[in-house]
Protein backbone atom coordinates (compact mmCIF):
# COMPACT_ATOMS: atom_id res chain seq x y z
CA UNK A 1 0.00 0.00 0.00
CA UNK A 2 1.33 3.54 -0.61
CA UNK A 3 2.85 5.60 2.49
CA UNK A 4 0.28 8.35 3.92
CA UNK A 5 1.95 10.81 1.88
CA UNK A 6 0.31 9.60 -1.19
CA UNK A 7 -2.73 8.59 0.08
CA UNK A 8 -5.04 11.00 -1.84
CA UNK A 9 -8.88 11.13 0.10
CA UNK A 10 -10.59 12.19 2.25
CA UNK A 11 -9.65 12.94 6.35
CA UNK A 12 -12.02 10.76 8.35
CA UNK A 13 -13.11 11.95 11.86
CA UNK A 14 -15.42 9.94 14.42
CA UNK A 15 -17.95 11.57 15.78
CA UNK A 16 -20.08 10.27 18.60
CA UNK A 17 -22.98 12.24 19.91
CA UNK A 18 -25.25 12.11 23.04
CA UNK A 19 -23.36 8.43 24.33
CA UNK A 20 -24.11 7.52 28.13
CA UNK A 21 -21.60 5.19 28.46
CA UNK A 22 -18.14 5.94 28.67
CA UNK A 23 -16.94 2.01 27.79
CA UNK A 24 -18.22 2.27 24.69
CA UNK A 25 -16.19 6.05 24.28
CA UNK A 26 -13.39 3.63 25.12
CA UNK A 27 -14.44 1.00 22.83
CA UNK A 28 -14.49 3.36 19.64
CA UNK A 29 -11.48 5.18 20.55
CA UNK A 30 -9.68 1.61 20.51
CA UNK A 31 -10.79 0.73 16.93
CA UNK A 32 -9.94 4.11 15.74
CA UNK A 33 -6.59 3.76 17.16
CA UNK A 34 -6.99 -0.20 15.26
CA UNK A 35 -7.89 1.38 11.78
CA UNK A 36 -5.68 4.56 11.72
CA UNK A 37 -8.15 7.03 12.52
CA UNK A 38 -7.24 9.75 15.18
CA UNK A 39 -9.79 12.65 15.18
CA UNK A 40 -12.35 12.00 17.72
CA UNK A 41 -15.22 14.42 18.03
CA UNK A 42 -17.87 14.38 20.88
CA UNK A 43 -20.79 15.84 21.18
CA UNK A 44 -22.72 15.88 25.03
CA UNK A 45 -20.65 13.28 26.12
CA UNK A 46 -20.76 11.80 29.32
CA UNK A 47 -17.33 12.40 31.87
CA UNK A 48 -14.49 10.52 31.01
CA UNK A 49 -12.69 9.81 33.98
CA UNK A 50 -8.75 9.05 33.25
CA UNK A 51 -9.45 5.92 35.70
CA UNK A 52 -13.00 4.82 34.78
CA UNK A 53 -13.95 2.46 31.68
CA UNK A 54 -13.61 4.44 28.78
CA UNK A 55 -9.64 4.83 29.53
CA UNK A 56 -10.24 0.98 30.62
CA UNK A 57 -11.82 -0.08 26.86
CA UNK A 58 -10.02 2.30 24.76
CA UNK A 59 -6.41 0.05 24.75
CA UNK A 60 -3.38 2.34 23.37
CA UNK A 61 -5.93 4.90 22.18
CA UNK A 62 -5.88 5.91 25.94
CA UNK A 63 -2.42 7.27 25.46
CA UNK A 64 -3.37 9.94 22.28
CA UNK A 65 -6.53 10.12 20.90
CA UNK A 66 -9.16 9.67 24.29
CA UNK A 67 -7.08 12.69 26.04
CA UNK A 68 -7.05 14.72 22.49
CA UNK A 69 -10.74 14.29 21.73
CA UNK A 70 -12.53 17.43 21.04
CA UNK A 71 -15.85 18.49 22.12
CA UNK A 72 -18.17 20.33 19.57
CA UNK A 73 -21.79 21.01 19.04
CA UNK A 74 -24.20 19.38 16.65
CA UNK A 75 -23.97 22.64 14.61
CA UNK A 76 -20.53 23.10 14.57
CA UNK A 77 -20.23 19.17 13.46
CA UNK A 78 -22.51 19.56 10.39
CA UNK A 79 -21.41 23.07 9.27
CA UNK A 80 -17.53 21.93 8.89
CA UNK A 81 -17.85 17.97 8.04
CA UNK A 82 -19.60 16.41 5.26
CA UNK A 83 -21.28 14.15 7.56
CA UNK A 84 -22.21 9.92 7.08
CA UNK A 85 -24.92 9.28 9.83
CA UNK A 86 -24.80 5.15 10.71
CA UNK A 87 -28.63 3.44 11.89
CA UNK A 88 -29.25 0.34 12.18
CA UNK A 89 -32.85 1.11 11.29
CA UNK A 90 -33.39 2.36 7.70
CA UNK A 91 -36.49 3.04 5.54
CA UNK A 92 -38.86 0.62 4.12
CA UNK A 93 -40.89 3.59 2.31
CA UNK A 94 -38.41 4.73 -0.26
CA UNK A 95 -40.48 7.94 -0.47
CA UNK A 96 -39.14 8.70 3.37
CA UNK A 97 -35.85 10.44 2.97
CA UNK A 98 -35.27 10.15 6.63
CA UNK A 99 -32.94 7.08 6.88
CA UNK A 100 -33.31 6.09 2.30
CA UNK A 101 -31.44 6.02 0.71
CA UNK A 102 -28.61 4.08 2.67
CA UNK A 103 -25.14 3.08 2.39
CA UNK A 104 -23.85 -0.55 3.61
CA UNK A 105 -20.27 0.60 5.17
CA UNK A 106 -18.55 -1.15 2.01
CA UNK A 107 -20.68 0.74 -0.17
CA UNK A 108 -19.56 3.92 2.10
CA UNK A 109 -15.83 2.97 1.58
CA UNK A 110 -16.14 2.93 -2.40
CA UNK A 111 -17.73 6.11 -2.52
CA UNK A 112 -15.73 8.31 -0.01
CA UNK A 113 -12.03 7.00 -2.22
CA UNK A 114 -10.93 9.82 -3.70
CA UNK A 115 -12.71 12.22 -2.10
CA UNK A 116 -10.57 14.90 -0.93
CA UNK A 117 -13.39 16.67 2.18
CA UNK A 118 -13.28 16.76 5.97
CA UNK A 119 -15.59 13.56 6.70
CA UNK A 120 -17.44 12.82 9.73
CA UNK A 121 -18.93 9.17 10.73
CA UNK A 122 -21.33 10.31 13.03
CA UNK A 123 -22.50 7.41 15.86
CA UNK A 124 -25.60 8.09 18.10
CA UNK A 125 -26.72 7.70 21.03
CA UNK A 126 -26.89 3.80 22.74
CA UNK A 127 -30.45 2.62 22.45
CA UNK A 128 -32.16 5.26 20.15
CA UNK A 129 -29.40 5.98 17.73
CA UNK A 130 -29.26 9.51 16.15
CA UNK A 131 -32.38 11.61 16.58
CA UNK A 132 -34.72 12.07 12.95
CA UNK A 133 -33.84 16.20 13.70
CA UNK A 134 -30.56 15.23 13.56
CA UNK A 135 -30.55 12.97 10.50
CA UNK A 136 -32.76 15.78 8.96
CA UNK A 137 -29.04 17.71 8.95
CA UNK A 138 -26.96 14.71 8.29
CA UNK A 139 -25.29 14.52 4.28
CA UNK A 140 -25.37 10.84 3.91
CA UNK A 141 -27.13 7.53 5.70
CA UNK A 142 -25.23 4.36 6.11
CA UNK A 143 -26.48 1.50 7.48
CA UNK A 144 -24.88 -1.53 8.73
CA UNK A 145 -26.53 -5.54 7.55
CA UNK A 146 -26.99 -7.65 10.64
CA UNK A 147 -29.81 -10.20 11.34
CA UNK A 148 -33.44 -9.54 10.43
CA UNK A 149 -34.22 -10.53 14.15
CA UNK A 150 -32.07 -8.29 16.01
CA UNK A 151 -30.33 -6.27 13.80
CA UNK A 152 -29.65 -3.72 16.78
CA UNK A 153 -25.75 -3.70 17.28
CA UNK A 154 -23.83 -2.36 20.41
CA UNK A 155 -22.79 1.32 19.76
CA UNK A 156 -18.73 0.13 20.10
CA UNK A 157 -19.08 -3.06 18.06
CA UNK A 158 -21.15 -0.83 15.53
CA UNK A 159 -18.23 1.92 15.20
CA UNK A 160 -16.04 -0.71 14.80
CA UNK A 161 -17.23 -2.56 11.55
CA UNK A 162 -17.14 0.95 10.28
CA UNK A 163 -13.66 1.35 10.87
CA UNK A 164 -12.65 -1.91 9.57
CA UNK A 165 -14.77 -1.36 6.54
CA UNK A 166 -12.88 2.23 6.16
CA UNK A 167 -9.73 0.76 6.91
CA UNK A 168 -8.21 0.88 3.29
CA UNK A 169 -9.31 5.02 3.33
CA UNK A 170 -7.54 5.32 6.59
CA UNK A 171 -4.22 3.03 6.70
CA UNK A 172 -1.11 3.33 5.21
CA UNK A 173 -0.54 -0.37 5.98
CA UNK A 174 -1.77 -3.59 7.64
CA UNK A 175 0.04 -5.81 9.93
CA UNK A 176 0.12 -8.31 6.75
CA UNK A 177 2.92 -9.45 4.97
CA UNK A 178 2.93 -8.80 1.52
CA UNK A 179 1.24 -12.39 1.10
CA UNK A 180 -0.93 -13.80 3.59
CA UNK A 181 -0.85 -17.09 1.53
CA UNK A 182 1.48 -17.56 -1.59
CA UNK A 183 0.84 -20.73 -3.85
CA UNK A 184 4.05 -22.39 -4.87
CA UNK A 185 4.90 -22.03 -8.56
CA UNK A 186 2.73 -24.64 -10.85
CA UNK A 187 6.77 -25.94 -11.39
CA UNK A 188 7.27 -26.99 -8.01
CA UNK A 189 3.98 -28.56 -8.03
CA UNK A 190 4.39 -30.85 -10.96
CA UNK A 191 7.83 -32.01 -9.27
CA UNK A 192 5.63 -32.64 -6.91
CA UNK A 193 3.50 -35.04 -8.45
CA UNK A 194 5.79 -36.50 -10.35
CA UNK A 195 7.54 -37.43 -6.51
CA UNK A 196 4.02 -39.09 -5.93
CA UNK A 197 3.73 -41.17 -8.92
CA UNK A 198 7.53 -42.60 -8.14
CA UNK A 199 6.42 -42.93 -4.68
CA UNK A 200 2.88 -45.56 -6.07
CA UNK A 201 5.31 -47.00 -8.28
CA UNK A 202 7.55 -48.22 -5.56
CA UNK A 203 5.22 -49.14 -3.10
CA UNK A 204 3.99 -51.20 -5.94
CA UNK A 205 -0.07 -50.19 -5.82
CA UNK A 206 -1.71 -51.66 -8.76
CA UNK A 207 -0.52 -50.17 -11.67
CA UNK A 208 -4.37 -49.82 -13.15
CA UNK A 209 -4.97 -48.04 -10.02
CA UNK A 210 -2.11 -45.29 -10.50
CA UNK A 211 -3.98 -43.35 -12.66
CA UNK A 212 -6.99 -42.96 -10.34
CA UNK A 213 -4.64 -41.99 -7.25
CA UNK A 214 -3.01 -39.33 -8.74
CA UNK A 215 -5.84 -37.85 -9.99
CA UNK A 216 -7.28 -37.62 -6.21
CA UNK A 217 -3.89 -35.95 -5.07
CA UNK A 218 -3.70 -34.00 -8.11
CA UNK A 219 -7.75 -32.23 -6.79
CA UNK A 220 -6.51 -32.59 -3.49
CA UNK A 221 -3.37 -30.43 -3.94
CA UNK A 222 -5.60 -28.39 -6.24
CA UNK A 223 -7.54 -26.89 -3.53
CA UNK A 224 -5.11 -26.64 -0.62
CA UNK A 225 -2.88 -24.08 -2.84
CA UNK A 226 0.26 -25.28 -1.30
CA UNK A 227 2.73 -23.10 -0.52
CA UNK A 228 6.47 -24.02 -1.54
CA UNK A 229 7.68 -24.84 2.04
CA UNK A 230 4.70 -27.25 2.10
CA UNK A 231 5.46 -28.83 -1.50
CA UNK A 232 8.95 -29.07 -0.74
CA UNK A 233 8.30 -30.56 2.43
CA UNK A 234 6.17 -33.25 1.13
CA UNK A 235 7.92 -33.94 -1.68
CA UNK A 236 10.92 -34.63 0.44
CA UNK A 237 8.83 -37.14 2.84
CA UNK A 238 8.03 -38.80 -0.55
CA UNK A 239 10.98 -39.40 -1.43
CA UNK A 240 12.48 -40.93 1.00
CA UNK A 241 9.85 -43.12 1.23
CA UNK A 242 9.88 -43.87 -2.29
CA UNK A 243 13.96 -44.96 -1.44
CA UNK A 244 12.84 -47.16 1.37
CA UNK A 245 9.91 -48.88 -0.52
CA UNK A 246 12.43 -49.38 -3.72
CA UNK A 247 15.28 -50.95 -1.36
CA UNK A 248 12.67 -53.44 0.63
CA UNK A 249 12.63 -57.05 0.03
CA UNK A 250 9.73 -59.54 1.35
CA UNK A 251 13.01 -61.64 2.72
CA UNK A 252 14.02 -59.44 4.98
CA UNK A 253 10.82 -58.96 6.65
CA UNK B 1 -31.59 -14.22 -0.16
CA UNK B 2 -32.44 -17.91 0.93
CA UNK B 3 -34.45 -18.92 3.32
CA UNK B 4 -32.67 -20.96 6.38
CA UNK B 5 -34.28 -24.05 4.68
CA UNK B 6 -32.96 -23.63 1.35
CA UNK B 7 -29.51 -22.61 2.54
CA UNK B 8 -26.58 -25.32 2.00
CA UNK B 9 -23.44 -24.45 3.76
CA UNK B 10 -21.05 -24.84 6.98
CA UNK B 11 -23.07 -25.08 10.54
CA UNK B 12 -21.03 -22.41 12.72
CA UNK B 13 -20.48 -22.05 16.07
CA UNK B 14 -17.79 -19.99 17.68
CA UNK B 15 -15.68 -20.81 20.26
CA UNK B 16 -14.17 -18.78 23.03
CA UNK B 17 -10.73 -20.34 24.67
CA UNK B 18 -9.28 -18.98 28.25
CA UNK B 19 -11.05 -15.95 28.08
CA UNK B 20 -10.74 -13.68 31.75
CA UNK B 21 -12.98 -11.43 30.95
CA UNK B 22 -16.96 -12.25 31.01
CA UNK B 23 -18.11 -8.66 29.22
CA UNK B 24 -16.26 -10.23 26.29
CA UNK B 25 -17.90 -13.15 26.16
CA UNK B 26 -21.19 -11.30 26.86
CA UNK B 27 -20.44 -9.06 23.05
CA UNK B 28 -19.59 -11.62 21.56
CA UNK B 29 -22.87 -13.14 22.26
CA UNK B 30 -24.58 -10.24 21.00
CA UNK B 31 -22.73 -10.35 17.68
CA UNK B 32 -23.83 -13.94 17.49
CA UNK B 33 -27.30 -13.11 17.83
CA UNK B 34 -26.67 -9.57 15.59
CA UNK B 35 -25.09 -11.89 12.91
CA UNK B 36 -28.04 -14.98 13.17
CA UNK B 37 -25.50 -17.67 14.70
CA UNK B 38 -26.53 -19.62 17.80
CA UNK B 39 -23.84 -22.05 18.72
CA UNK B 40 -21.17 -20.97 21.34
CA UNK B 41 -18.49 -23.11 23.08
CA UNK B 42 -16.23 -22.53 25.83
CA UNK B 43 -13.40 -23.60 26.42
CA UNK B 44 -11.96 -23.00 30.13
CA UNK B 45 -14.29 -19.79 30.95
CA UNK B 46 -14.35 -17.66 33.85
CA UNK B 47 -18.17 -17.53 35.62
CA UNK B 48 -20.57 -16.40 34.08
CA UNK B 49 -23.15 -14.47 36.68
CA UNK B 50 -26.33 -13.78 35.48
CA UNK B 51 -26.30 -10.09 37.38
CA UNK B 52 -22.89 -9.66 35.61
CA UNK B 53 -20.58 -8.49 32.61
CA UNK B 54 -21.47 -11.23 30.01
CA UNK B 55 -25.41 -11.20 30.35
CA UNK B 56 -25.07 -6.94 30.91
CA UNK B 57 -23.18 -6.78 27.57
CA UNK B 58 -25.01 -9.94 25.24
CA UNK B 59 -28.41 -8.08 24.52
CA UNK B 60 -31.38 -10.09 23.52
CA UNK B 61 -28.31 -13.10 23.17
CA UNK B 62 -28.58 -13.18 27.29
CA UNK B 63 -32.28 -14.82 26.73
CA UNK B 64 -30.51 -17.74 24.49
CA UNK B 65 -27.59 -18.07 23.10
CA UNK B 66 -25.45 -16.93 26.65
CA UNK B 67 -27.70 -19.33 29.05
CA UNK B 68 -27.49 -22.35 26.39
CA UNK B 69 -23.53 -21.82 26.08
CA UNK B 70 -21.61 -25.36 26.18
CA UNK B 71 -18.32 -25.64 28.03
CA UNK B 72 -16.22 -28.44 26.35
CA UNK B 73 -12.27 -29.11 25.97
CA UNK B 74 -10.43 -28.02 23.51
CA UNK B 75 -9.83 -31.58 23.04
CA UNK B 76 -13.40 -32.36 22.29
CA UNK B 77 -13.44 -28.95 20.04
CA UNK B 78 -10.71 -29.90 17.55
CA UNK B 79 -11.70 -33.81 17.45
CA UNK B 80 -15.53 -32.70 16.47
CA UNK B 81 -14.78 -29.29 14.17
CA UNK B 82 -13.83 -28.13 11.44
CA UNK B 83 -11.64 -25.21 13.71
CA UNK B 84 -10.56 -21.42 12.14
CA UNK B 85 -8.14 -20.13 14.45
CA UNK B 86 -8.38 -16.22 14.60
CA UNK B 87 -5.16 -14.28 15.17
CA UNK B 88 -3.67 -10.75 15.02
CA UNK B 89 -0.32 -12.05 14.38
CA UNK B 90 0.96 -14.06 11.48
CA UNK B 91 4.23 -15.01 10.56
CA UNK B 92 6.28 -12.97 8.27
CA UNK B 93 8.17 -16.44 7.46
CA UNK B 94 6.49 -18.80 5.14
CA UNK B 95 8.85 -21.45 6.34
CA UNK B 96 6.98 -21.44 9.60
CA UNK B 97 3.63 -22.98 9.32
CA UNK B 98 2.24 -21.67 12.25
CA UNK B 99 0.66 -18.98 11.82
CA UNK B 100 0.78 -19.43 7.91
CA UNK B 101 -0.82 -19.24 5.32
CA UNK B 102 -3.69 -17.20 6.60
CA UNK B 103 -7.11 -16.11 5.51
CA UNK B 104 -8.86 -12.63 5.74
CA UNK B 105 -12.11 -12.69 7.49
CA UNK B 106 -13.62 -11.94 3.39
CA UNK B 107 -11.38 -15.15 2.35
CA UNK B 108 -12.57 -17.11 5.30
CA UNK B 109 -16.11 -16.16 3.91
CA UNK B 110 -15.81 -17.08 0.45
CA UNK B 111 -13.63 -20.66 1.60
CA UNK B 112 -16.48 -21.69 3.52
CA UNK B 113 -19.11 -20.87 1.22
CA UNK B 114 -21.04 -24.30 0.17
CA UNK B 115 -18.67 -26.56 2.67
CA UNK B 116 -21.63 -28.80 4.37
CA UNK B 117 -19.89 -29.10 7.70
CA UNK B 118 -19.37 -28.25 11.35
CA UNK B 119 -17.02 -25.56 11.59
CA UNK B 120 -15.76 -23.48 14.70
CA UNK B 121 -14.58 -20.25 14.54
CA UNK B 122 -11.91 -19.97 17.46
CA UNK B 123 -10.95 -16.68 19.62
CA UNK B 124 -8.11 -17.13 22.08
CA UNK B 125 -7.74 -15.11 25.49
CA UNK B 126 -7.20 -11.28 25.48
CA UNK B 127 -4.05 -10.19 25.15
CA UNK B 128 -2.26 -13.42 24.24
CA UNK B 129 -4.94 -15.46 21.83
CA UNK B 130 -4.05 -18.73 21.32
CA UNK B 131 -0.98 -20.59 22.33
CA UNK B 132 1.45 -21.97 19.96
CA UNK B 133 0.26 -25.67 21.37
CA UNK B 134 -3.40 -24.68 20.72
CA UNK B 135 -2.69 -23.59 16.74
CA UNK B 136 -1.11 -26.97 15.90
CA UNK B 137 -4.33 -28.68 16.25
CA UNK B 138 -6.57 -25.76 14.69
CA UNK B 139 -7.19 -26.44 11.01
CA UNK B 140 -7.04 -22.98 9.56
CA UNK B 141 -5.51 -19.35 10.33
CA UNK B 142 -7.48 -16.14 10.15
CA UNK B 143 -6.24 -13.16 10.85
CA UNK B 144 -8.00 -9.53 10.72
CA UNK B 145 -6.07 -6.83 8.89
CA UNK B 146 -5.93 -3.63 10.79
CA UNK B 147 -2.91 -1.20 12.17
CA UNK B 148 0.61 -2.03 11.50
CA UNK B 149 1.43 0.09 14.66
CA UNK B 150 -1.46 -1.22 16.63
CA UNK B 151 -3.05 -4.37 15.01
CA UNK B 152 -4.58 -5.88 18.37
CA UNK B 153 -8.05 -6.01 18.41
CA UNK B 154 -9.95 -6.11 21.67
CA UNK B 155 -11.28 -10.11 21.79
CA UNK B 156 -15.02 -9.19 21.73
CA UNK B 157 -13.96 -6.46 18.53
CA UNK B 158 -12.29 -9.14 17.20
CA UNK B 159 -15.01 -11.80 17.02
CA UNK B 160 -17.50 -9.29 15.74
CA UNK B 161 -15.31 -8.17 12.67
CA UNK B 162 -15.35 -11.75 11.95
CA UNK B 163 -19.03 -12.29 12.31
CA UNK B 164 -19.82 -9.62 10.39
CA UNK B 165 -17.69 -10.81 7.50
CA UNK B 166 -19.30 -14.36 7.86
CA UNK B 167 -23.09 -13.28 7.91
CA UNK B 168 -24.35 -14.28 4.50
CA UNK B 169 -23.40 -17.60 5.61
CA UNK B 170 -25.56 -17.40 8.49
CA UNK B 171 -28.29 -15.28 7.69
CA UNK B 172 -31.30 -15.74 5.82
CA UNK B 173 -31.98 -12.46 6.01
CA UNK B 174 -30.91 -8.59 7.51
CA UNK B 175 -33.15 -6.20 8.47
CA UNK B 176 -32.35 -4.01 4.93
CA UNK B 177 -35.09 -3.58 2.51
CA UNK B 178 -34.26 -5.17 -1.14
CA UNK B 179 -32.95 -1.76 -2.34
CA UNK B 180 -31.12 0.22 -0.26
CA UNK B 181 -30.59 2.59 -2.64
CA UNK B 182 -33.30 2.59 -5.91
CA UNK B 183 -32.33 4.80 -8.85
CA UNK B 184 -34.52 6.06 -11.16
CA UNK B 185 -35.49 4.70 -14.06
CA UNK B 186 -33.83 6.72 -17.11
CA UNK B 187 -36.59 8.01 -18.28
CA UNK B 188 -37.95 9.97 -15.37
CA UNK B 189 -34.38 10.93 -14.69
CA UNK B 190 -34.61 12.39 -18.74
CA UNK B 191 -37.75 14.26 -17.83
CA UNK B 192 -36.49 16.28 -14.46
CA UNK B 193 -33.61 17.60 -17.64
CA UNK B 194 -36.44 18.68 -19.82
CA UNK B 195 -37.77 20.28 -16.82
CA UNK B 196 -34.74 21.66 -15.89
CA UNK B 197 -34.21 22.98 -19.77
CA UNK B 198 -37.63 24.67 -19.49
CA UNK B 199 -36.75 26.26 -16.22
CA UNK B 200 -33.88 27.77 -17.84
CA UNK B 201 -35.97 29.56 -20.48
CA UNK B 202 -38.67 30.83 -18.34
CA UNK B 203 -36.02 32.55 -15.98
CA UNK B 204 -34.23 33.68 -19.09
CA UNK B 205 -30.65 32.01 -18.42
CA UNK B 206 -28.40 33.64 -21.69
CA UNK B 207 -29.40 31.12 -24.42
CA UNK B 208 -25.37 30.51 -25.03
CA UNK B 209 -25.27 29.47 -21.45
CA UNK B 210 -27.91 26.89 -21.21
CA UNK B 211 -25.99 24.24 -22.31
CA UNK B 212 -23.47 24.52 -19.92
CA UNK B 213 -26.03 24.81 -17.26
CA UNK B 214 -27.43 21.97 -18.64
CA UNK B 215 -24.80 19.87 -18.36
CA UNK B 216 -23.67 20.81 -15.28
CA UNK B 217 -26.71 19.63 -13.69
CA UNK B 218 -26.36 16.00 -15.92
CA UNK B 219 -23.08 15.55 -13.94
CA UNK B 220 -24.63 16.40 -10.80
CA UNK B 221 -27.27 14.17 -10.64
CA UNK B 222 -25.27 11.44 -12.63
CA UNK B 223 -23.35 10.92 -9.92
CA UNK B 224 -25.54 11.02 -6.93
CA UNK B 225 -28.37 8.42 -8.70
CA UNK B 226 -31.65 9.88 -7.71
CA UNK B 227 -34.55 7.98 -6.58
CA UNK B 228 -37.96 8.33 -8.24
CA UNK B 229 -39.08 10.29 -5.46
CA UNK B 230 -36.43 12.65 -5.84
CA UNK B 231 -36.69 12.60 -9.13
CA UNK B 232 -39.98 13.64 -9.16
CA UNK B 233 -40.08 16.31 -6.59
CA UNK B 234 -37.62 17.94 -8.08
CA UNK B 235 -39.50 17.90 -10.80
CA UNK B 236 -42.58 19.27 -9.38
CA UNK B 237 -40.50 22.34 -7.57
CA UNK B 238 -38.86 23.54 -11.14
CA UNK B 239 -42.07 23.49 -12.81
CA UNK B 240 -43.88 25.27 -10.20
CA UNK B 241 -40.61 28.22 -10.85
CA UNK B 242 -40.99 27.64 -14.35
CA UNK B 243 -44.38 28.74 -14.20
CA UNK B 244 -44.05 31.34 -12.15
CA UNK B 245 -41.16 32.81 -13.76
CA UNK B 246 -43.31 32.69 -17.73
CA UNK B 247 -45.61 34.60 -15.83
CA UNK B 248 -43.54 36.82 -14.72
CA UNK B 249 -43.46 40.56 -16.23
CA UNK B 250 -40.90 43.74 -15.13
CA UNK B 251 -43.17 46.26 -14.97
CA UNK B 252 -45.71 44.16 -12.32
CA UNK B 253 -42.64 43.98 -9.72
Amino acid sequence: MASPEERAGPEIAVAVVGAKTPGNIGTIARAMKNYGLSELLLVDPPALDPDGEAYGFAGQAREDILPNADEISFEDLTENYYTVGCTATTNEDPANHMRYPAKTPRELADSLEGIDSTVAIVFGRERVGLTNEELERIDTICSIPASAEYPSLNLGQAATIVLYELRDLALSESQHPEDLHRRAPQPEIERLHDQFAAYLDAIDHPENKQPKARRLFRRLLGRADPTPREVRTMQGLLRTGTERSESWHPDRE
